[in-house]
């Protein structure tokens, strides 16, 4: 099954990872979607109408017609690479198609939920202050990306996984745009630097970058 | 491409609901593997051999022959999903499978990393006591099943996605034994309870359970 184009509309936020993760999915698919903007700091994405929409209130979603809404930044990816076969978020064999998947996990399971804003929130109010949960941030980004690197090739290429972008990468460089916010010593990470330089010579990473987003603050 | 049952090698942890989700699919399918344990609480994930196998000394680790180690529960599912389709861990159409997805992306992203050992540890580094610490947990994971609750298909079934247990059920079992652990008022979510019931009555839920694995205290 495919879905037309147009009637693809994406809920998200311009500085949200997970967002921008599904902004690189449609663009390299050639898929153009409605943006819809929910600003997470003034608590938008828990208006009543939006919460009809997805009801956990985070973004991004994706509605796809007929009263159907995907949540879930990967689970969105996955089907729009079902739906939408080329180019491959995730290519190769099975085992190749694991190693992806595994690199987008760490990301998306071990960095990412213990650095957004929801953790940081909670963080303060369990009596943290700015420093030590900047601090935090900082430590969980940079064991994270300890461990991407030890999971990459040996060999290395222009992407994480081979000569074209996947899942990997569409993971990857929104996470250095929140290790940049946080102040984490990139240059620790030469390999992913190099990596996301490659993307971002891409315009499906370079446009769908936060700041050229049409709520970019 | 498909993988001899007896070169299976599962590297895990009695108590590690990542690994209890690789067990059931490996049990789903039909498929034997040699447990290896690496007791957490002691550390021996991060002992030199296994950071060998698995730099990050995380479990859990899926040896799959020929050198080849998976990492990432859930990848390591999908791996065994492609590799040995029957029965389905995730079913139907593309939209199927993403509702499928997100349910256990809801789990694997939005509650177990925030109420896992190595996350309650940086908590007590940072400062929470033992009381904060374990309502810290009971939070994120009463929010979690409220957001998985809603996630559910209206017409409930015996499964979360239907007459077959999917990627979604094996997320949710090993999270309501966590659940439990943390003290989880569970009688809020009754149809979590009737589907947890239900996966509980197939052997490949019951027989991988916790408390029956050779490493168990």
């Amino acid at each position: 099954m495919t879905t037309s184009a147009t009637s693809l509309r994406l809920h998200g936020f311009f500085r949200s990872s997970a967002s921008w993760r599904v902004r690189i999915a449609l663009a390299l698919k050639g898929l153009a979607a409605e943006q819809i903007a929910h600003h997470l700091r003034r608590g938008e994405q828990r208006a009543e109408s939006y919460l009809r929409l997805n009801p956990q209130g985070l973004v991004p979603a994706l509605e796809i017609g007929d009263a159907t809404v995907l949540t879930q930044s990967l689970a969105i990816c996955e089907y729009l690479d079902e739906t939408h076969p080329e180019p491959a978020l995730l290519p190769g064999n099975a085992v190749a198609r694991a190693h992806i998947r595994a690199f987008a996990q760490v990301i998306a399971c071990e960095i990412h939920p213990l650095q957004n804003l929801k953790i940081l929130l909670r963080l303060r109010k369990h009596g943290s202050d700015e420093e030590a949960v900047q601090g935090w941030a900082r430590d969980v980004i940079t064991e994270g990306f300890t461990a991407c690197t030890a999971l990459l090739p040996t060999a290395a290429t222009p992407f994480c996984f081979g000569a074209t972008p996947t899942l990997a990468d569409l993971c990857l460089v929104p996470q250095m745009a929140n290790a940049r916010r946080f102040g984490v010593d990139l240059t620790a990470f030469p390999r992913l630097l190099a990596i996301e330089a490659a993307c971002m010579a891409l315009p499906a990473f370079a446009a769908t970058a936060p700041e050229l987003q049409p709520d970019a603050e």
